[in-house]
């Protein structure tokens, strides 16, 4: 497809997303124009629209079109509590639990050292200042239960504490639904350390 | 992220895409607009460019940004072989060898009656049209060896040898680099069978 030079700017284009390879690039761009070329035109307004409204909730980080996210705003919401997660995507599934009323500090990412990723990226700093404006009581963290994951929470749980603000973390245990035999060993050893 | 119209259409967008559901099209869109907004302004560009510009080549069908591609303009090329292929990547591959200086004709596509893609989809007529132009020897049916493709071949090959055009098809056989222990035995049964 070496003449096409709107195609191959296409094909150029599709394979900095995440996960996508060169063949799985051609893949879509055939589709695309062959089979949905509004899809085309859909997306690209989409793309250009959510790159220019976008940005962070300047109290939350999260994404949000305007200065201040809907959920910060939220005046029913309990504002002693914050809990910190890496994604919007992280915060909406805690949403949809219904289980927690208070407010979110979304970091957009977790530390990782090896990509580059360090405590300014995250907004450490933004974080500590907001924990400890003494409206904040307690901060939950819950960050993944992955090496990194693990490590962000230990690193802002240690931070935080130097403060004097009460840390906690999303309790490890069997999840809901699983039959014992089927769960790895070190989440039931976990969950037998911690039984109540 | 319910509350943000522009992420929200990003997503939505993503998911038309193939081999994306809702779970890639949220971390394609997080990776974008957190990580990578000049990306996505690229690709917004580059698909509206493509969405516009790309088009079918008159003679051959495949992707072309003017009447007639490059292809079918060169006149080195031998007008007397017409090989059929189902995609330009597949054109692509075949042009890689440099083992075939003739012209194409591209289905993009192959009969599948189950996802409603008949002869009219893939340019039936248009092909016989062409190979009973009186100028081309030889039509080499190079759509895939899969099912779909087989069965796309067979009906090719019956129509057009009704209008007394020479059909022939890619040889069947094993691989090149294989050890014959790790090659699947319908393969071998066909390199046994049209042994030379």
């Amino acid at each position: 497809m070496s003449d096409i030079g709107s195609l191959d700017a296409l094909v150029q284009a599709l394979r900095r997303l995440p996960g996508v390879g060169v063949k799985s690039a051609q893949r879509i761009a055939f589709h695309l124009l062959q089979h949905d070329r509004a899809g085309a035109r859909e997306l690209s307004q989409a793309l250009a629209m959510a790159a220019q409204q976008v940005q962070h909730c300047q109290r939350c980080h999260t994404f949000t079109e305007s200065a201040v996210c809907a959920t910060c705003l939220d005046e029913r919401r309990d504002v002693s509590r914050l809990c910190v997660v890496e994604t919007p995507a992280d915060q909406a599934a805690m949403e949809r639990t219904g289980a927690f009323s208070g407010l979110y500090f979304v970091l957009m990412g977790r530390l990782s050292p090896l990509d580059g990723v360090g405590p300014r990226d995250i907004g450490v700093q933004q974080l500590l200042e907001r924990a400890g404006d003494g409206v904040v009581q307690e901060v939950i963290l819950a960050t993944s239960f992955t090496a990194e994951g693990e490590a962000t929470a230990h690193a802002l749980a240690e931070a935080l504490k130097r403060r004097g603000v009460q840390v906690t973390r999303l309790a490890r245990g069997v999840p809901v639904g699983s039959e014992l035999e089927y769960v790895d060993l070190g989440t039931i050893a976990h969950a037998l350390a911690d039984r109540r």
